[in-house]
This record gives structure tokens, sequence and C-alpha cells, in this order.
């Protein structure tokens, strides 16, 4: 059963934004950059943000947590279940923790390594609702940072060369192209192993950007990338990382294939100046030999991240809602 | 060794309320929820309230938190075995632990599956302390949050039915037994299973409320409550809960005996409108097909917590003492 | 590569501190304990202040915490591996996970057992760090603490005669010499055990406060300290909690020696006003006899911390620098 909810006022995936959605929360950053975080939401109307992270995180859940504080709201950690009830015989069901905490916060942000759970806990609260990451399904977040950090470092999208280097599966790349219809860039190549099968979903949005314009183009080595403008790199296999993620394990030890590892030798005999982007940690895929060249802007990245998480916090808490096709689909 | 601390700074016992306290707390609760926690302590007069919590909880631990963060004050959690050096070999006392986080902060929440650490705690510490739940003796601010239900819900007490189902150990339970004691209802009906033998304690606080004019009842199934004006429901073995809990480890599973579990077809059969209240979490003595009844509110229970709990914060930071019998009795 | 950071932006070290720089926290310490705090920074200026304790620590984390939040500031647990994915094999290295929060923060603590660690976090991190214990090499806020504990208690240092009974490889205590250099006491005498051997460093700096007037002393009982003005103890054994501590683990029981042990009766026996001093927690040294003494003042030491942590995360936040020969060499 589903409370009678607002229409659109969950964040789960890139295609609850519309172009105008999208825009606002561009602007936002921008304005929040510009003045260093401190044209946030006024103190005197303090709201509080719970972290529900079922995965573990660092840059999404001690940025969101950081996100809430400058804009001088509070964060609470609000899945920890060594010292909460939750999950234990004698303790709450997975539905009755959500229903609690959404009676004590005013916005959720969950992670969570199944790709529906952010759905339940959306029909479940009243409140807001942020994904943080569905399983391998959508980081829409991680996307917004991403194409902020290109706007604020390039300008704008419509002229730029775009390369994508990762697993087809990632979540943090699906989601930036279904942001990028948006924002279409003049050419987006996308690296991957000469094995991959596309998704269909990832076909489809690849398509829509073909037809809106995009030089679309696939490639398999990571040198073919580095004529572009910004080169967004993550690594090529997913599958044992979300595997380990979802068992919250180690994992073997992985060796990222040659064609797909950055190095500075690489960047510099192709005096490349593309902008070297990763949504961190990494995993073998960009050696630290590229940090200090002036390409790296990947930590530069985390900085503009908490703009982003600023500006989706303050738009949602001020009850504004999505309306995008995907939050329009769920009303 | 006790230091010269001020009579009635803490809340241990139910019975640390006066007549008069209650009703301030119950205004502050209303003054509280009326402005969804807007009209709540000043800013710029910023505490610090450590949560000491020696027993899983969420909704006490969280609650407390987005308490003292909605009042515009912080929240820091001073027990943490894994990063704190309390209780390793070459780390603090339990003593020396309280006496130091007692320097540091402003007001202490305790909950341990001992007794009597409450009341050795607020010896220790020159700061106010609220008991959080102490073992199975009492727990003081449930029983002031299902209070302040009731009278939201129902607007008085003198006129009320109330029908409490649980074990008649369960702390929360005796706690509201000795508020009652100020504000009578005109029925109370204790379902309890047969074989039931109530403590000494919870004779004398029914005895008490039966001698102040109230119609005290015993009945051995649920379904005999639900004519009532109030249903406050929790499990009948709590037993097994509080061992499991003062192991901080799972329970095998157990099946609440079915004349105790309450289900939306003897709701719906009785034709009650009794409301529904549970301290959560539940444990098999409440179906969630109650959930979607409008007799259910449970959740809404949660809601009101965060006020009565900013309620006796705002009261005990501004140093308003207690003034019940069981606060002057430990002076 | 080191970044082109502000010279004096870390305090990693006593010896980063100038007579100045010294004069200046005390001042700060002491206009905040006036006011008990309230006269902190504003809080339209919300800094975050980013937790990373790779030990245990009770008073040093918290009491950074609190004294973040006293002034209107925020702070956040940056490392913990079990919800973080620093050290995890598919997550972040040492140096990304410092290179990520020094972008989410705007000041960084850190404890490591690895005496190297803090300098390497203060050479990634453009934002200022402070040591709060690096192995067994330094301590320099818990030396500030006890200094200001010593001028708030006793009015000045100079009159002053101060013993010291620990391990002389004690890190507070060295710490604590390099910090006298700038305000030499009258006398100072080490209490030790007698097959110490003085580290050269310590030696170096004991020569330097006898070049200095002060009357250096060494002596192998305790109660020989007891004519002194100050009496700062600690353990005599810091090697194994050292190594307990590395290995974040249990330590098998340990018996101070006698010689070393402070209890009522040595001090009622000596007609002791020594004022007793100790960083906490206390491992046999300090008999809880002592504790109802009016000499006994180490709870108090916690409660005078706030103010001196607050002091020192003012000054850094508003970003002026140190300016002694540490900070002045690692420029």
């Amino acid at each position: 059963m589903t409370p009678n909810h607002p229409i659109g006022k969950d964040l789960l995936s890139a295609a609850d934004l519309s172009a105008p959605d999208l825009i606002d929360v561009m602007a936002r950053s921008r304005r929040l950059a510009v003045t260093d975080g401190q044209s946030g939401a006024a103190s005197n109307s303090r709201k509080i943000v719970a972290n529900l992270f079922f995965q573990r995180s660092t840059r999404t859940k001690l940025g969101f947590e950081v996100a809430a504080l400058r804009l001088g709201h509070r964060s609470i950690d609000a899945y920890d279940p060594e010292r909460n009830r939750v999950g234990s015989s004698n303790g709450d069901s997975f539905p009755d923790h959500i229903r609690t905490i959404a009676q004590l916060a005013d916005l959720l942000v969950i992670r969570h390594s199944e790709e529906l759970k952010c759905h339940e806990v959306a029909r479940l609260a009243p409140v807001p609702v942020i994904n943080g990451g569905n399983g391998s399904d959508e980081h829409p977040t991680q996307a917004l940072i991403d194409l902020f950090c290109m706007l604020e470092m390039k300008g704008s999208m419509d002229k730029l060369s775009l390369a994508i280097s990762c697993d087809s599966r990632a979540r943090y790349a699906y989601s930036l192209l279904l942001l990028l219809k948006h924002m279409p860039p003049r050419r987006l190549t996308f690296c991957v192993d000469p094995e991959t099968q596309f998704s269909e979903k990832t076909q489809i949005a690849l398509d829509h950007l073909a037809d809106l314009g995009t030089q679309v183009g696939i490639v398999h080595d990571i040198e073919e990338c580095l004529d572009h403008d910004v080169l967004n790199i993550q690594t090529q296999d997913l599958t044992s990382k979300v595997k380990s993620t979802l068992e919250n394990g180690d994992l073997p030890s992985y060796a990222e294939k040659e064609p797909f590892v950055l190095t500075a030798d690489k960047i510099l005999k192709a005096r490349s100046d593309a902008i070297i982007l990763n949504p961190l940690p990494r995993q073998g895929e960009l050696d630290s030999s590229c940090d200090t060249l002036p390409n790296a802007r990947y930590f530069e990245q985390v900085k503009l991240s908490t703009y982003v998480r600023m500006a989706v916090l303050e738009r949602m808490l001020a009850g504004i809602p999505w309306t995008g096709t995907g939050a329009l689909a769920r009303a």
C-alpha cells in the first residue's frame, strides 16, 4: 500500500530530472560554488537528513553529511546494524525501520545493493528520498556531479567531446547518459572492452543521443580517448566489484587490462589536454603517475561534489518536485 | 562518594515527575508539535547531548539525537567500544568514562541492561542524566511519549478507556502506570497471559489507580480490548527479549500466542475505532495487516516522540528540576 | 609531490608553536573558559572538522568533536573502516582517502600509530592538519591542555615547581617539554624508573630547560614529587600500552610498580597540596582513593581541555599560521 505522496518528491533515477530541473540544479550548484557554500539555506530552518547506507561508501555518505551540515542542516546515520535494532531478530523489519526513520528525519539518502530497495523506501516514506546508488542500476547524484564538473571546467556541453571509459554496466555512466539527453555533447566516445555487450537500456540511451546529433563512437583503447576534451574514466571490470560490494567483503586483487590503464606516459605522449575525471575509488585504471599532471581533476571533482549535493538537498528540502519522465511515471 | 549535585537534575524514573512537572512537559510538547519543532530553544546557546547506549536502540538513540539537533543543540555518540577507550584493558573504567563524558557534555542519555547503572551515572555526573531504559525497570521518556500521544489524539485522559496489552514486566508500561497517577483514565484494562503474576510494584501502581477512581480490569484476550478508546500493545513475552538484548544477540524466532495477536480481521470484526499505539519494534503481536487501518497510529507516535524528547531536553537543559517523589527521595 | 601549501598551516609538533603562538593559544583558551565557550566563532561561518582516528581515543576524538560543535562548526568521523571504503581491496588507498576528505572538510585531526603518518597527511591535504597523537612521538594538543591547566590553577609558570611522573617516552610529556621552553618553570622534576634511559631528544629538551634556568631533577619515587606545586602523573610502562594500542587490542593486566603509584595515603602523609593532573586513562598509577581529595584536578582538566581545543581550532580555521621552528623547518 502506497500512501498518497506528493508527485516528484524523490530522486531515484536521472530520468527523474526534466531539462528545467537539470538547469535548476546546475544553477544552484554554480551559485553555491561561487560563494563556497555560504549562500545555502538559512540555519533557522534546521532539517534532518538521514543516511541509510546498506553498502560501504566514502564520498556519497560523507558527502551528503557534509552537504547537509554546510547548508545549516543536520545529518544522522540511520543505518547502523551493530547499534540500531533493525535486522536483529527482536528488532525492526526493514519496512518498519524505514517508516520509523521517515518520521524522525526530513529526507532520506539510501544506498543498497538491491536495485528495487530505493523504490520501496520511496513508497514507504512520506519524505523525499535520494538514491545514493542502487546495485548496478543508477547513481543519479554522481552523474549530476560529473556533469557539473564538465560545465565548470569547460563552460558548456554543446561543443564538447566526451570520452567515457568504464564497464558498460557502470551505474554512474548510465545515469550520466540519461542526463546528457538534456545537454547533448558534440561527441561521445565509449571506451569498452571489445567483448562488451551493451545492455538494452544503455543502447537505447546511446541511440537517443545519436538522434539528438551527438557523434557517438565506440573504442577499445584509452589512448583513443586522449584527443577528447574530457575523459571520464573508471575500471572496466565492475562485475567483480559489484559482487564484492554486495558481500561487503574484500576482493581478490584485480589487474586492469593494459589498454584501459591511463598513465602519465600515455597522456604526455599524446600531448593531451583532456580533463580527467573519475568517480573514485580507482582500481588500477588510473595510475598515480597521472596525479601531478594538470589533466588530473578528480580531486577537484570531490570539492565540486559538495556544491551539487547541497543544490540537490536545498531543492528537495524546499519541496520542489522533480518533473522528468521518470518522476511522472511513478505518480 | 556523591558530589553535591542539584536536587532533581535527573530523569531516572517516571516517579521523578510531579503533577506540575508532567503538565509542563505535556504543554512544552504541545507547543513544539504545533510549530513542528520550530519554537525550540535558540541556537546561540549550543549544548551537547551525549548518548551512552550500552544496548541496541533505534528510536530512543536516534530520537534524542534528532531532538537535540532540532533544538539547535548537538549530539555526540559517547559510547562506542570499538573506537573509544572505555572498557579496553588499557582504557577507561566505566566510572572514569562517565566522569570524562560528563565534563565534555551538558546532558547524558543512558540505556543499560543493568537497572542500577543509570543511578550510578547520575551520581557520577554533575550534569543532568536521562534514563533511556534500564533493564526491565523503567523507560520514563517512552511513557511520556505514550501519554502525549493519547492527549494529542483523544484530548484528555479523564474520560478515556485505555487498554494495555503486554508483558506485565514491560518497563514502559510500569513507567506509564506511574505517570497515570497524575492523570488517571476513566478505565484501565491490562491484557496479559493468564499465568501472569504481577510484580509487587506493578500491583501497587494498579491499586493506586483504582483508589483514584480508575476502573481497573484484567483480561486475557486482545479482542476484549477493542472497545476501548486506546489500545497500547506490545509483545507478551518480554523475558526472552530482555535476555536477548542483555546479550546484544539474536533471538530464536518466537510466536506470539494467538489471543494476544492483533490483526485487521479482529479490528474490523469488532468494528473498533480504538487507537492502536506500540512502542516498537513489534515482535508478532501486531500484524502488518493493521497498518493501513485508520486505527494504526504507531508511526504517528514516532513523529510525536520527537516533540516530547525536545520538551524533556529543553526543560532539563534550562536547569529546571524535577519535583516528583522519586527525585526528592534521591536528594 | 607536495602541493604548494601555506607555511605553518599544520600543528604536528609542539615545536610548531613560537612563544607568541603559545601566548595566543593560552589567551584564547582563557577567553573561552571565562565565557564557558560562548565567545567562540560565529555560527554563520560553518566549518567542517574531520576526525581521522586510526587508533582508539575517547578524550581527543570526542574532545575535538565537542570543541568544533561548541564553536558552531561541525564534525565528521572520516575514518570508519567498517562503513567507508578506505582500506578495502576495492576501496580507496590511504593517500586517496586523505585527498578525498581534505576536499570535503576544512581541517583534519589525525591519530595514527605510525609517527610519520601525520606528516604525510599534512603534505597531502591543502587544509590544516592537527596531530592528535602520532605513535610515541608527540601529542601537542595534550601538552597545551596540561600547560593551560597549570596556568589556570596556579597563575603563572615562572615560580612553579612541576613534577612529571611517567614513562620517559610518553608523547605528551615530550610535547610538554617543548612548550615549557617558552614558559620555563622554576623547577622541573622527572620521576622515572631507575633503569630509564632518556631518549636523545628528551635529554636535549631537558638540557635546554636547564640552560634557561629551570632547576631540573630526576627522582625515582612518587613521594619525592609531593612537595611540588603540580604533579603530572601517568603510567611508567608505556611500551606495553603502545604495543597494545598499535594492535588496537587488549592488554594483559599490568601492575604499576609501587613507588610510582599515587594513593590518598601518600598525599595525606606528605600533607601535600600538589595539584594532580593526568592525561587519562589511568592504568594503576593513580589510585581511585585520590579522587575525592582536593588535590585531584584531572576531571577538571577534561573540562578545561574543551577550551584549549576550541582555541586551537579557532586559530587554525581562521588561517593564522604557526610560526615556531618546527613549522618553519617544514616550509
